[in-house]
């Protein structure tokens, strides 16, 4: 056994390529048996293994910069820089992240959660790198995937136009999360597969030495055409042609052949891709053979691959709304499904066998997505971009400046809308509402079970006055009854799910839940509260407002959410614009810091949304009472 | 004279090619004519003229979909669509858009302000287009210059993928505001200049048919090479690879040419991009010689091309800030200049000039450009990102993920915040503070002068905690001294401009000016408020609210900003989240709607924030009073 020696990337250095590919065989073991346990991203990790030791091997980390685009392809890289004894505790509350985090090593030089950054990245460290005049290297690795993603095309032009010395590993495993789209991903595959087309080069040369036997004016020509003809026979002519010296396809799990073509990279003056072709799921079966399934995977048994499924519970808000536009678009055939990537994770893999026409897969594409949807809209078209709350980010100006600005009727289907658990705080969805709430025209919600889902995504198909937007979370529905038939909601309209008098607890999604919780804990004590399922977040419940208002209900607005300028913002600004100024709103959200990792039950006990703390702070209401709710309350 | 008689594109139907051509300078003249009074975008218009008139004439608009790429080179499309007799209104209140505007025509199917939009709306055409089972064409025409951005490749790639039929016309003007920069103008480039290049193609042809005489080996050989050979003949195989027919050079202002291309076009089955080749600025010599200075020009004089600069006045917020940024590089090594495509707009054509080396243009890339700083600033580096606040909108997730979460140590330089004037609204920068204010990390500030300006990039500069902006206007200064010696300012420190009682107005940049006159005016009333320079949007000063609040003064908040989400709802969060429920205070600022061309002045007025409407909402504040301060508050 190798792997206990490694503490360090440096005590790889005196192995032998012989041992570097025992090595890897020990890490493979290594992931496949702690993450039987723990879960995580395998099949991505098993496809860079020899890669990462090819890398440790010949660069010298952390002066040597080593970026990991999305940073879930670094278990690897984790268990070379001395952190094989946390795999147990990996995604979990305080434990090993799932990605590369500064805070648990000098090696982690760029965190990554979201795709495609890792190229803009390493021109930053090149550049910073030359103006230091130091001369370490600079190596990006990413997916073919990750590459459709527009600012990994901004940062491909703009280092081949500054010619700065860095790498570019093309990790080609054919497959980002769900199969990829686009043409850039068939041109890869081109140069992959056509064996024609790897030999010409070889076979041009001597052709092009016999030519100018033929003649001199032909001769001539050929002279001029040498260069023309040698640059055809460069296989990866797209990345040539914006700059880049191109190096393969080479096998990512030849040890050899990878640590040759690194060096020779490092001897190219300017930036160089290196494309590598790697086996996502590689030395484990299962996952070779359905890498899509084994992308991120929950705890397994190793002999059969078989699946240990968390115990029965009701089915997640996702399956949901996957069967749900099923239904309504079997009755109108205006609905169209967009998603950029994440077919599967969207729950849209039914809707697309029902109805493949109708799905359209943009690839790691989030604002050409948005954007696409706002014409296909203006067209006639019901679009519904089905996204998770963090992706969406991506696509903030195409939301403004296309949707919401030509007021177009896009639906937005907004999964992984609050906490989203282990993938920790690259992935939370809590922005949302603050960065949609101030754009003029949309309409924002979200229900409090996943019944009242299915009646939002009727409300949305009927509405036709511009962009709709429903949120869900990343969490199982309640198991409530699914009415059959939809019925749209009153535009603005909430619902008041318990009356009481005195106090009212406003809510959305799982908000609601606590809050009647927090309400029989409160009776105990002799109050009698008011729960509101504040399901529209824009526009408001104004008349329902001023009627607790009237009342003198103190009003405690509660939403996993980031507490600033979400929907208990809208609250406070619908009274402060009413010249209302007496009227007694608490608020408590999502405190204004990153919430890392772990499950979904502890971080909303870390924004401290627990049903203890808001009946504390409904309590604190009380005229004369002041409370703050959070250490870091905004 | 032809022009009078267009009232319509069908108008053009029956001309002869000559006719055309004739029109081409009809156009032009009237546009060099209307554009010496209104002022507006002249060069890019001169260089379509031709490219218009040809899709006019070939296509059947509205049927056909043109969509114009940033929409500010659409004045022919204009003329030719019945809008010739409103020039004389040209970007004024209530007057013709400078851009596409879909109130104005049924021609105009697409608005855009933002630049790369035209594929993607191109692409959700074209599936519409086919869902419907309809045959009508759709055609996009981007610059080069707007190619570069990230989410035109994502469509690009996306279209070549699905082989939709559709036309991009890439207008290359080798330029777009600014020279282009990327690799991927360095290929254009090439495709247009490399005469060999362009030659090889015919003369390749016959040395191929010669080849198979050579022997029969090697003539197998040659078989299997033809489809290499042609394909390294095709001069934009950067596109052919992404499934991309295409077809060019074509030089734009040769109108036969051109009408011929089109056709080809036509006859393509799946995407094609024409390379049209023009001149910006073409027939008016001034414009061609300086086609930056032509691209957004104020009044001239036609026969000498000199501009009428507006009387005196004091330099631009822009000018300070391009001049202080020198003075603090000229201290500090590690202060570099990161721009998209905007060194001139963004007063940094001086500092480029000091400091070539430390001006980085990355083209049109807000994505990538905000990437790049996190990672030049994780590497000790000290980036400006120097970006109007409307396009910063692109760089939202950028901001989110890689330089608040990696609390990097950016400075935003914030242009064009509050209302833009003639640009409209593709343009109005008033949602930074709402779309930031919730990114935990950040701090945000805006000066009340083009001094107190100096002072907070020195602050930036001393700031080592993590991402910091400030935010100006499109305006003059206020000509104040200028301080020689720089003093950084207290994160958070508030200022009190006018000590009053009872009432404050707390205020930030030009808003600070406005409550000054309000009270000034009030003070007639016998009314004595205090004016606050609310210069930091995040963080709050909460000392100074909480002292304000226990004199039991009531507040107004006043913004050129988004209403919802912005200082004012920081504000009442703040009030909230201390327990303070009986503060009075009101919030103004940009009401729920987007608001259009026209001066600043006229956006501020249509937004309330004139000093009549202050004064009043102020007066309202009083105990029991009520007052709704817009039709549209949120």
């Amino acid at each position: 056994m190798l792997l206990p020696q490694i503490h360090q990337p440096s005590d790889l250095k005196d192995l032998t390529t012989e041992q570097l590919a025992d090595l890897a065989g020990e890490i493979r073991q290594f992931l496949i048996e702690k993450l039987s346990v723990t879960g995580g991203h395998l099949a991505s990790n098993l496809g860079v293994v020899e890669l990462t030791l090819a890398l440790h091997y010949l660069y010298d980390s952390p002066k040597d910069k080593m970026i990991f685009d999305v940073g879930h392809q670094a278990y690897v890289h984790k268990v070379l820089t001395g952190r094989m004894d946390r795999f147990d505790t990996l995604r979990k509350y305080q434990g090993l992240c799932g990605f590369v985090k500064r805070n648990e090593s000098e090696h982690d030089v760029w965190e990554a959660g979201h795709s495609s950054t890792s190229l803009s990245a390493a021109m930053g460290m090149a550049l910073a790198r030359d103006f230091k005049k130091e001369d370490n290297k600079v190596i990006a690795i990413i997916g073919d995937g990750a590459l459709t993603g527009g600012m990994a095309f901004e940062a491909l032009n703009h280092i081949g136009h500054e010619q700065r010395k860095l790498t570019v590993i093309l990790n080609d495993n054919e497959m980002s999360i769900a199969p990829n789209v686009g043409a850039m991903h068939k041109y890869l595959g081109k140069i992959r597969s056509d064996k024609n087309y790897l030999r010409a080069k070889d076979e041009m040369e001597s052709l092009i030495k016999k030519i100018p036997a033929i003649g001199d004016k032909i001769a001539k020509t050929a002279e001029k055409l040498k260069d023309t003809l040698k640059y055809a026979m460069v296989s990866g002519v797209l990345f040539e042609e914006l700059g880049f010296t191109y190096l393969g396809p080479v096998d990512g799990h030849d040890l050899p052949k990878l640590l040759e073509t690194l060096q020779q990279a490092d001897n190219v003056e300017g930036p160089v891709l290196i494309h590598v072709v790697t086996i996502k799921g590689k030395g484990y079966l299962p996952a070779e053979a359905d890498s899509y399934k084994w992308h991120g995977i929950t705890p397994y048994k190793i002999e059969s691959g078989q699946v240990l499924k968390a115990a029965g519970g009701h089915p997640m808000y996702t399956e949901v709304f996957g069967q749900t536009l099923i239904e309504l678009a079997e009755q109108d055939e205006r609905i169209v499904a967009v998603t950029p990537a994440m077919p599967g994770g969207s729950g849209l893999f039914p809707f697309a066998a029902r109805f493949p026409d109708r799905m359209i897969d943009v690839g790691i594409a989030e604002q050409h997505a948005a954007t696409m949807c706002a014409a296909l809209a203006m067209e006639g078209m019901k679009p519904v971009y089905a996204v998770y709350s963090t992706f969406m980010q991506r696509a903030y100006d195409q939301i403004v400046h296309d949707i919401c600005r030509h007021n177009a009727n896009v639906m937005f289907a907004i999964d992984r809308a609050g906490f989203v658990g282990a993938d920790g705080e690259t992935h939370q969805g809590v922005y949302d509402i603050a960065f949609m709430r101030h754009i003029p025209n949309i309409v924002i919600m979200m229900p409090k079970d996943e019944n009242e889902l299915r009646h939002m995504m009727k409300t949305a198909v009927d509405y036709n006055d511009g962009p709709i937007a429903y949120r869900y979370p990343r969490i199982s529905g309640l198991g409530v009854p699914l009415d059959q038939v939809l019925t749209a909601i009153p535009i603005g309209q909430w619902e008041t799910v318990r009356e009481g008098e005195g106090y009212a607890i406003l809510g959305s999604g799982p908000m609601v839940q606590l809050g009647l919780e927090v309400a029989d804990e409160l009776k105990r004590d002799g109050m009698n509260i008011s729960v509101v399922n504040a399901r529209f977040m824009k526009p408001l419940d104004e008349q329902l407002l001023l009627d607790l208002a009237a009342k003198g209900t103190r009003m405690l607005v509660v939403e996993e959410a980031s507490q600033a300028g979400s929907m208990g913002s809208a609250v406070l600004e619908f009274f402060a614009s009413k010249g209302l100024h007496d009227v007694a709103v608490g608020i408590m959200g999502v405190p204004d810091e990153f919430i890392e990792h772990g499950s979904i039950k502890d971080q909303q006990r870390e924004a401290g949304l627990t049903t203890e703390n808001i009946a504390t702070a409904l309590k604190a209401l009380a005229p004369g009472e002041a409370i703050t709710f959070h250490k870091n309350s905004v």
